[in-house]
């Protein structure tokens, strides 16, 4: 397996992960657990959707809630492109890819491009959304674990190195991987446009599933004071793993479900990768899996994902076995 | 079952918890974990043992560790008294009592009493030590977690209404204590005598034995940074439990095993409860093995504890069967 | 000059400082300092009063706000004694020494003693408060600074020495204290009952004089955060000084003015002090007055303090000329 | 005065600010500064010169302090473009502008690029420099303030309006300025290039000059244990303004001197500004002026700066008259 090459002039320009759309039961849980326990800030809201975004952001919105009667799925993964000719390169760029695209029109975003990645993943871009003032010093708004941003997505998708071909195709850089020990086969990366490790991640999986959109917040502090007030507010169950600290990605980590399901990684702040001489960093499978400090997640963390809205997800050609805290004990016993 | 009526004028003052003395395979071993990882401050040392303090004691040691080339025990629990003349009271009281206590040398310590309390554990008194620098703001030799200094001792006792009964004739004040539901059994029960909520906490179990020491830590970072210190210094599978939430007691706290696999808990502050009208707190055990937002510990957690050297532990009537992680997982599946 | 010797048998047992209440002409403006800002707890209020307490206090009171129309003095310094036999011990002892001690009746106290103590300064002891529930882990209602209880009070005395002689005959220990280089003179003296370095603090100047009442808050994100709050919620010109380190006493701390001009101290926690071999510790002014590493405080913070209610202040047979923040620039310019 | 258009297709693409070279008396005291208190890793040094990186770079260095017997300048704001073929646009984009750029040779870095801007500033363009071991979770080399990174250079220059224009024609974009009230003028401009407020910052002012330089660190914690730890290592006067709120630029700072005199700016992490539709965020000058928490800078921190060796400062047309701490205490006496 080659690491395919970076493409330094993009067909488009694709900024940054930019926004997360859930398909949700109850409007109401799912205010509860975003807006009172994490302290996401809702730009506006209906009977039909909230919209919300960190403290830090003046864009309307990182996270879209729309009310659905049918199952808990996830809708479409929200990038962000430079400027309006993007759109249109975009476009142009995907339909040659024989991925039909098409403008539609999306509240609060300017003109939004929906096409689907070459396995199935539905996604969105758009150049401007609705600005709305930024947070970060109206401290008297700041609740719950004070969300920075939305940062990236981690998808579950059945062949790993295709779709980082794809990205990387796209002008994606791959910034970390893990390989299987002793081979350089693209088993888990790490994908990102902004300068930071990650915009886009995927692993392998019955797929495409979308595994979590991770939201920054600010320091040791708020990863304890968003569990313990989860414990207050009845979301104690909610918390499927951590704190604890990444081998791969470095930041400290909490991941929790929300009412539908729907995960969510809170984590802290991380470093550049804009320099061209950072050539990827590849981890050792064995490396990855290996505890740093807490004990492995659940076996449930490697399997639930959440379904995109009318994709049928597909087997990997070769499922994984990963270190699951079900694992761990029984070798421990 | 009643509970023992609080002592306002106890026979002699003891007034904290104060050292913990722990027999132990490999010096340069152990001095890697309480020193380079936790960060405790070297006080003394020689070829049989090392004398350690945390940063805000002027006392010289709250932490002796001793070369033996046996079994890892523990050797005892050592409390002050406030004066010379509360050692000679004590003496008198426990001679009478039936317990036989004797003064001894120890070396940095003043007159100490050793005896042992009515379950066996073996005791030691003493009313001063050597004085040494408080470091709490010489902030260049702030290490690992940063240890403030020793709060408490966590027992696993056979009996815990008796050994309730006979601390707090001494003068110990129950601050909260678990019963079975619906009921005011004293299963477990933490007592204290420096207007904090524990100096000696007993839990039911095969014992005498030792549970933990516990120290206090200053902030959420330090919980963090001893986590990831701890990995990168090959202690990780030292780390037993946490860092999470107590329920009663209500700190941060996180569990870790020394080479020896001598328990401690590093832990944040606590409330004051000196007022007379503090009663004690009961907590339903139900409540109390509840879940806060961690996992609950693994069932070496409930089950491991340094013995006493020379004393044979014994059962209790009834053994317990608190909510491990192994079978929270075996439920939950 | 000798310093006193410390009585270990008291003629009553004073246990910590307890409860400030302050006369304020606008109860509105300071609840919202108080509550809003800071983030105490509101135990009762009504027209004429608002009771607060700390999120790890058990006892109904830390702070008494009384609307006055008056100037907005301060009225007494509480204290708490351990048990009902100690309230009467007290009497009887302020009265043989010729202060006319009497018993009054206090809204959700028990017996309560009243009392000025040899310079004037009037104080107000009491065995037992209502009980409210603790709210340490009730992060739901964890506001501003998250105060956790009242720690001391400082005072401006015209008479330091007779000062610490009268309280350490009333069993106060001196932890620190601050003498003019080369001397033993007690300048400035730090007083504990609790254990902890201080529960009252006598620096020479006008008085009887409240310099401030200080609070224990968890953590360094809360200096910060309570900072900005201020900003936002229009307190900005409300902190005073800080947030700095102490060099006596070795805590952070940030001094803020309340809406009536009385100040208050938001600092972290202290080390233990009960040991009978810890000798007062001794500071040379020089090293005292020594920049830790923030500037100097204004001339306001070393001059300014509440008036007691009726109490007349005296000058000090000297006065006093620390480095304050006019003469630092002064003198480096 | 009209804010420039921003350039969406710059004429060569520089991606952050990458690198400061300072000039110093005495390499030891400078490594004492930097290394022991701040906590800077060394990546390369000998008699000549030290090589500087924070935890989270990969990159060769950050900082080079070299040693100079002269009087302690600063030699040049080191930019990264994002290939070589970026710097040889560059370099034809310098000479057509009249501004002569050269390549040269500098240690670990690639083919650098030497250049003045249009009010002499001495530039340095490399797209790629040695890469080291990133240390962010190295956390047994964490040391001091736990340095992240360089973040951005401040600089004072006479006329701030031409020298935006001139950055902004190179495809920096404009994320802040402070403009004198009523008015529209570029009082003082932030410009990025890396999707954060700012990589480079011009204050009007005697210049050019260089006013800081800004490292990132981590948590409310690392501030105050680095002005501690400032106390403890005798650095404790080289601590200038601070710690504080930003208003504009929102981030926790402390500015400290270095022993050269060289002025660094610690702070805590920023926004994301790259999407399209954040128009600059315009500041009164009298709001940015205005307290936000902590008192104002004493003169000093307005008017020192470090000189650029062999470039003659020159005054600006109209000298400001900025609020600082000694007109501040003025005014309230």
């Amino acid at each position: 397996m080659t690491i395919p090459k970076p493409v330094y002039n993009p067909p488009f320009n694709v900024t940054r992960a930019s926004h997360a759309v859930f398909n949700v039961k109850d409007l109401a849980a799912s205010r509860a657990f975003y807006v009172d326990l994490i302290g996401f800030v809702v730009s506006d809201e209906d009977n039909d959707a909230i919209y919300l975004r960190g403290v830090t952001e003046a864009c309307h919105h990182s996270i879209v809630l729309k009310h659905a009667t049918g199952p808990s799925t996830y809708e479409r993964v929200g990038m962000r492109v430079f400027t309006e000719e993007d759109l249109d390169k975009a476009k142009a760029w995907f339909d040659k890819a024989g991925l039909a695209a098409g403008f539609v029109e999306r509240p609060y975003q300017g003109r939004t491009l929906h096409v689907s990645d070459a396995q199935g993943t539905p996604l969105e871009f758009c150049a401007t959304m609705d600005v709305e003032p930024r947070l970060v010093v109206a401290f008297e708004h700041h609740r719950g674990a004070v969300p920075q941003r939305l940062d990236h997505f981690q998808l579950l998708v059945p062949d790993v190195p295709r779709q980082c071909e794809f990205y990387m195709t796209m002008g994606f850089r791959l910034s970390e991987y893990i390989s299987p020990d002793g081979t350089d086969d693209l088993m888990f990366v790490f994908l990102q446009r902004k300068g930071n490790p990650h915009d886009i991640v995927f692993a392998p999986g019955i797929g495409p599933r979308l595994h979590h959109v991770a939201f920054s917040i600010p320091e040791s502090y708020h990863f304890f004071y968003v569990c313990d007030l989860a414990a207050d507010l009845g979301f104690a169950d909610n918390i499927e793993y951590g704190p604890g600290r990444h081998g791969p990605g470095h930041a400290l980590f909490v991941y929790l479900r929300d009412p539908d399901g729907h995960r969510i990684e809170l984590f802290n702040t991380h470093y550049q990768v804009m320099d061209i001489e950072n050539e990827p960093v590849r981890w050792d499978a064995s490396y990855a899996a290996k505890r740093r400090w807490q004990l492995p997640p659940r076996r449930q963390w490697y399997t639930e994902a959440s379904l995109f809205a009318g994709v049928e997800p597909r087997e990997p050609a070769r499922r994984g076995d990963p270190l699951s805290l079900e694992k761990f004990l029984a070798v421990e016993k």
